[in-house]
């Protein structure tokens, strides 16, 4: 027994720790064997790449937070080194994205950092949870029309929030779009022209560079891939256009009152430290419990979009099978709890730099150590030029950021194709932007599972009435899979109708569809035979012998009822022959 | 228009006060013209019967909900009339049981009557609110096994909670099952040898006396007949024994010391007044805001367990299908809404009350007013009686209504047919046993939930691989019902089979089992496509014109690959002869 019991550890052991297992398990060990010279240059273009934009959105993306901009640049560091190690979706780029900061931002609003440092790691925590106990079925949970309406509520509250910094007004952002439309309109006389100009050309600029890209690609000649590149780089572009006219508005007037700008960043790579477990916001002490007292429903919603950011930019570049959505969702969660340690917000897979790293042509996730390379370099290097980006300037990269995730055409879609799930999506849009994000998306997964659970209560049960060798034969079709939830609607529902018809009928209870049933909803079904007159005969026919025995052990004198391996034609002509 | 409206309106006004709906919605309209003195004189004595039961039992209930006794009785009197006017079930009787007062004494242990009242009266209003918005088909999630499993914890909870009473000694009862263990082993030295042996025999009493009516009946001669009146007698039988032996001791003695009784009872009937909106229990006020906090999940905890109390008798004594169980849960309502204007804690119908009535052969729900007489009349006259009665006999009553319900049949039937939910009935129980009964059900609820969503997440998909006209076919068989929450989940699993084979192979995607799928799933369904090799051909077979046109809708080139109104054979055929 003990030598068994040992071949059987050593076994376990073995499985565990082979070949395979490290192969897909610490995917490194898969392609750095592999790696060559070319691909480390390919890597480091596009991670030049990718890294410059990685800049500019994470200074952007803190402010959305209402972060000080240096925790937007923190935020992208651990991503990249832990992704590289062991990430599978080269194209991933690990960091802040617009959603995942809107979410954040309530918190850090009249609150202080460390409710979003705090954040990163429970969000950390809990994807490694889902992951490790195969929870992570839980996104599927997250339907079409609901992630339409929550992402298209989150553009609009973020566009929304983005106003103010725009346009240059005074007043607080709000919390939800319905509150940051009051405060900008209380504030609407406060506009300042500078900023306004600048903030509406950012935004005309950045549409023009995006168009320029049309028709052309990076294997095109000169003034074709020159337009491409520039389309790419259009967010350093205006990001570092936006520093030049700010400094020379400073050079030539000599002071920085034309725009408002992002100001004084910490210099320096953030301090590693544990995630904070106390914080104090003016004269109130938050213990652990509050602060996660506050965090409330965000420590799931975080955790399950961010999740669900990366399966779709999982899903858009590649083609891989292979893709582990397991090991995905512990690899983030790790990138979440170590990026706390460094002072990041939550952070996920981000679309738009995702689909920058594949047109940059990335081959391997050492691009992204790359990108952390380069964000490192400007926290070293930079931040003395960063104090001269004008707010008005990210608000108009976030702003173009976010207006392509207004799905407008998945909404006529769904008008089109389904009025009720446009009414999912519809609430889901309302309910993002009245009561606030995080709440939307709960309710429209709650909309969508009570739906799902009515149907499985009130299943559609189909009725043949039929004469099959003279006699009289009601065929009820037991639907695929019968749970405890619709057997008694089933029972009265067929209870019923028998009544329609007259007491010679034969009630055939078909279970040629049925795969499963459970026993409730067995007993339920074989209460039918209580329920219709005495003299009407009841049989069951073709249940799987698995539903069979579950409903002869409730009761075995009903074992002359159960028909199967006889057509039901073949079974009434021999029963009227025995009659 | 306007004369179309007009007659419109008109049309609803027939159709909801015609005969027929006022039949069905005012019941007694159906059976009073045709009541006769026949039915009057089996009427009142079965109300009788079930009256003297139900004081009994009102008193130990009472008891057993921690409320005073008169309250027991109170709780008994609304039922009767509200049910006789719009009752469908002759054998319904309305008023206290056992596990809705263990649920309510929860309540009243350390706090006061008021929140006993009060929940009477949310009880209520949650029933006709369900009942309105035709959300019965709630009490469906409470499966079999969560429901074996949760009244069985109650009668166990029960039981305990009882032997403080049935044996003398001091200290609290406790708001669980664990909690009263504790309490009873830590006062278990002062045990009462008087009302210990009064109790015990109290049981063994009854016991026997249940007994009797085995192999007798109503129709029987003198001898049987009148055991067969003994064993349905014997609640009543022991009461007026407990009182009898405790008023001899009072004569014989001089004092009351020998048994615990319950002692005085408010004499006459209740005060009509509005429910408590505000308590005060000690030094402390409760608002109504902090009451609805204190009674939390209990609120829809006990409609629901009330609801499904009724249907469970409905089914058990009524073979009509027309039972409307809409109607009955919005009448259960009114009992208990207007039960709370009198001063009832929340009630339902009493399984062994309606046993009593079915076997004393009543005729209409009019034998609940004469119940509810009788109550009244106790409440004037008898209380200086009900002085005598002792605990321990009403805690031995108790004891033995409830031992039937433990089910220890249900629960083996469960474990030879399935070890799945005997699983879900276990973890039921010990919640029940141990956190509370509320959270019990509620945790089994969920966990039967979870596993309906799961399965649904992951459906079994079918998978055939076969060789038609010298063609590789990989046929796919899709589900019956597919939803959002699995079209990821296919999507990835038939890419992933595909690799398995050849290149030539030809995916059929057949629908032929296939009756919905909303659009995210069409979605990924289509993803298909694109997720394969693109030598590998794709079709989409035999799917409903619905289901069709909304994959089209999302892909409108994908139309030569739907397939349908032909056998796959003949398809294969075709297409190889055209190739």
């Amino acid at each position: 027994m003990t030598i068994k019991k040992y071949e059987t550890t050593k076994t376990i052991f073995k499985k565990v720790f082979n070949k395979e297992t490290l192969k897909n398990r610490i995917p490194i060990t898969r392609w750095l064997p592999r790696y060559s010279v070319s691909m480390w240059v390919q890597d480091c273009a596009a991670g030049a790449a990718v890294g410059a934009t990685a800049v500019a959105q994470g200074l952007a993306y803190a402010a959305l937070a209402g972060l000080p901009a240096q925790h937007g640049l923190y935020s992208g560091i651990a991503g990249g080194f832990v992704y590289a190690l062991l990430g599978t979706c080269p194209t991933m780029s690990i960091g802040p994205t617009s959603i995942i900061s809107a979410l954040t931002a309530k918190y850090v609003q009249g609150l202080s950092i460390d409710f979003a440092v705090l954040a990163a790691f429970l969000t950390g925590l809990v994807q490694v949870a889902l992951g490790v106990f195969q929870l992570g079925f839980l996104v599927d949970f997250i339907s079409g029309p609901v992630l339409t309406g929550f992402v298209s509520g989150a553009a609009l509250q973020i566009m929304m929030s983005q106003l103010k910094s725009l346009l240059g007004t005074n007043g607080g952002g709000g919390h939800s779009f319905v509150e940051s439309i009051r405060n900008f309109f209380i504030n609407i006389t406060s506009v300042r022209p500078t900023d306004a100009v600048l903030g509406v050309s950012t935004i005309l600029v950045l549409i023009v560079m995006k168009r320029l890209a049309v028709g052309c690609s990076r294997e095109d000649k000169l003034v074709k891939r020159l337009r491409w590149y520039v389309s790419l780089a259009r967010n350093v572009i205006v990001v570092v256009a936006g520093i030049i006219i700010a400094y020379v508005c400073h050079v030539t007037l000599g002071h920085d009152g034309t725009f408002k700008l992002i100001g004084d960043i910490h210099a320096g790579l953030p301090i590693v430290q544990l995630p904070p477990v106390t914080t104090t916001v003016g004269n109130v002490t938050y213990s652990l419990g509050d602060m996660l007292t506050t965090l409330g429903p965000q420590s799931l919603v975080i955790p399950l979009v961010a999740i669900l950011e990366v399966v779709v930019i999982a899903k858009a570049f590649t083609q891989d099978v292979r893709f582990d959505s397991t090991q995905e969702i512990i690899v983030l969660g790790l990138c979440n709890m170590l990026g706390s340690l460094v002072g990041s917000m939550p952070v996920t897979g981000a679309m738009s730099r995702s689909a920058l790293f594949s047109a940059s042509g990335v081959q391997t996730p050492l691009a992204g150590v790359v990108v952390s390379l380069v964000i490192i370099l400007s926290l070293s290097v930079l931040t003395s030029l960063f104090y001269f980006i004008p707010k008005a300037v990210l608000a108009g990269l976030i702003i173009v950021a976010v207006v392509s995730l207004i799905h407008l055409d998945e909404m006529r879609y769904l008008w089109r194709s389904s009025k009720r799930e446009f009414t999912v999506m519809a609430i889901t849009l309302v309910a993002c932007l009245t009561i606030g994000l995080e709440y939307g998306v709960i309710i429209g997964v709650l909309i969508e599972i009570c739906i799902v659970l009515f149907r499985i209560a009130r299943p559609k049960i189909e009725v043949n009435f039929t004469v099959i060798a003279t006699r009289d034969v009601l065929q009820i079709v037991v639907p695929e899979n019968v749970t405890y939830c619709s057997g008694e609607y089933m029972r009265r529902f067929i209870s019923r109708k028998v009544l329609e018809y007259d007491k010679n009928v034969l009630i055939v209870i078909d279970g040629t569809n049925m795969k499963s049933m459970d026993t409730t909803a067995a007993f339920n079904i074989m209460e039918v035979v209580k329920h219709v007159d005495k003299n009407i005969q009841v049989v069951f026919f073709s249940f799987v012998p698995e539903v069979r025995k579950k409903c002869l052990v409730l009761n075995c004198t009903f074992e002359s009822k159960f028909v199967s391996g006889v057509s039901l034609e073949k079974f009434i002509g021999h029963s009227l022959d025995l009659a």
